[in-house]
């Protein structure tokens, strides 16, 4: 079962991308997680150019979304919503037609700073998805709260009560896909 | 009183860049509306790139906005929420030294072809000036539905009732700043 | 496949009420909706109450949720949520031991006078089931608005377009209950 | 100053209860609290009955409301939302003449046993009061979590971090109600 992450923030040292890792590496035996790479090449959404044509970047992500089993986001949160980072992207990827998020099994998470730990901005995330027929787990969640305080310099996870929970959403996931694919 | 609006969309004839406009013609005398125009020159908001510097047109906007008496914002709805385009402008200005959104009266608007005329994208919009301490505006509340059939081709309001509705918000929205200016 | 439908206003001329009845004659053959009939007799959710007993209504309300294949709920929109009325009955259900929404297919839906029929409850309450492990259908949705001009004096739906929308719809709603039960 | 307490649970040992008291107590000189105790007798909102005549707790409730100085609200978080029991009761107040939550200055805050502390209730609450035109202040905001380890078994509060932020938000409120009356 190969699942695709997509981190929603840019920095180097993404708190959501180690958070991507950290979930692969709790994964059941059998499952992965591959990270999409180049958020930050997606040009701000324009109806005029998506006439002309997708960027090339548009259309790989579609193409993994496609291939992948499932997905896994993890979005940070800013202003109380979703990153307009990643919420571009989505809004790109909704266009091509035969929109690939459509029955896609899709774990949704988060890290961030605060105390609640993305919370709100999972919300806005899942309800995109309802029009876009995408097929969020409901439970576990998973709301990463001072997540500054659970990665090490080099990104990876510290926090054992973190390490736990994520290994229980990872099953469930992966049991998920299995129920809904 | 002179109010800054932004449209949070990109193509040339977007309903939102539009609805601007027609809001400054049924402004009481003595309102002005004048559009933001870069928004398409903000670049991905990315935390590394804010470390080096902030980008000129992030200055220019945060400039504009503490210029302005009040803010009009005309939001699309993309995927049931804020488009990405608009939530990174908003992204980027949260993060100007004494950000300019704090204390400023807000009017929040949106146009689109659904019937719900971007209601959901507006109540996460209000949401994420809870955070940055805007004042919005309570009610009226301007939500366009069908825009496609309510702008010529040209972008000019062609729905009287719309401009009714449009009258009395501006003359809302002025009332509220004077009020909590 | 019978459904439980669940109307969430009290009053004798309900919107949502006549809405769930239209719904249940417009299900494909073989589809029946039964109306739960006793929302009104639910006592304001008190947890010492519960500790020492659940109310008769809750429990009747509980069994008949677990003997469908699914549920049908119509909610009305009070200042922009979920009535009262209807989330205080889902309070009292969430607490009943083995809780009965857990991975039952729902389908929500809202009838109201104003123009966005109920769209802002609808996705409150999708987020309680969230909590609740139910299985809400992503789409198609309905949001039926001016309902005072789509039923007649005696509760029939006189608007052949919200007919057509909910005969699609209560296809739609057999078929997710097919899917993931 | 004189603030009206509403807190949405009713058992004996409610928390939100025992923070509306906790906030009285940590407020500046001159800012009173007095909690509403009466929010268990409010009956089902019914507009059929209601067309009838308005319950008398109901309009003891509006009065008291319109003689405060400002609101402070308390919510649980059931079900990833508002508690039936107080949005019943705002239901009802909504529909009395000259409705009183318009310009009235409010609090929203809450407390709960999860870690996120009522945040989801507190956005559908304050979304409510768009509706409603109250004046709900931006920030700070108030999440108790984990509430069963912050008071004591009469009901006292016992953490002094949680007093710290309620006494710099009262403080912020009452300065609110000054801005805004």
């Amino acid at each position: 079962m190969n699942l695709l992450g997509i981190a929603g923030s840019l920095r180097a040292g993404s708190f959501n991308r180690n958070l991507i890792r950290a979930a692969g590496a709790a994964a059941p035996d059998g499952v992965t997680v591959a990270a999409f790479g180049r958020l930050g090449e997606i040009p701000p959404y324009n109806d005029d150019e998506k006439q002309k044509a997708f960027p090339e970047v548009v259309t790989a992500l579609a193409e993994e979304i496609r291939a992948a089993d499932g997905l896994l986001i993890a979005t940070p949160e800013y202003n109380y919503g979703v990153s307009g980072v990643l919420k571009n992207a989505i809004d790109w990827i909704s266009r091509v037609p035969d929109q690939p998020f459509k029955d896609k099994p899709i774990g949704v998470m988060g890290a961030a700073m605060g105390g609640l730990g993305t919370a709100r901005a999972q919300y806005d995330l899942r309800r995109s998805f309802i029009f876009l027929e995408g097929l969020v787990m409901n439970r576990p969640e998973i709301f990463v709260g001072a997540a500054h305080t659970k990665f090490d310099e080099a990104g990876a996870l510290t926090d054992e009560a973190t390490r736990e929970i994520l290994t229980d959403y990872m099953k469930a996931l992966a049991a998920w896909i299995q129920r809904v694919r």
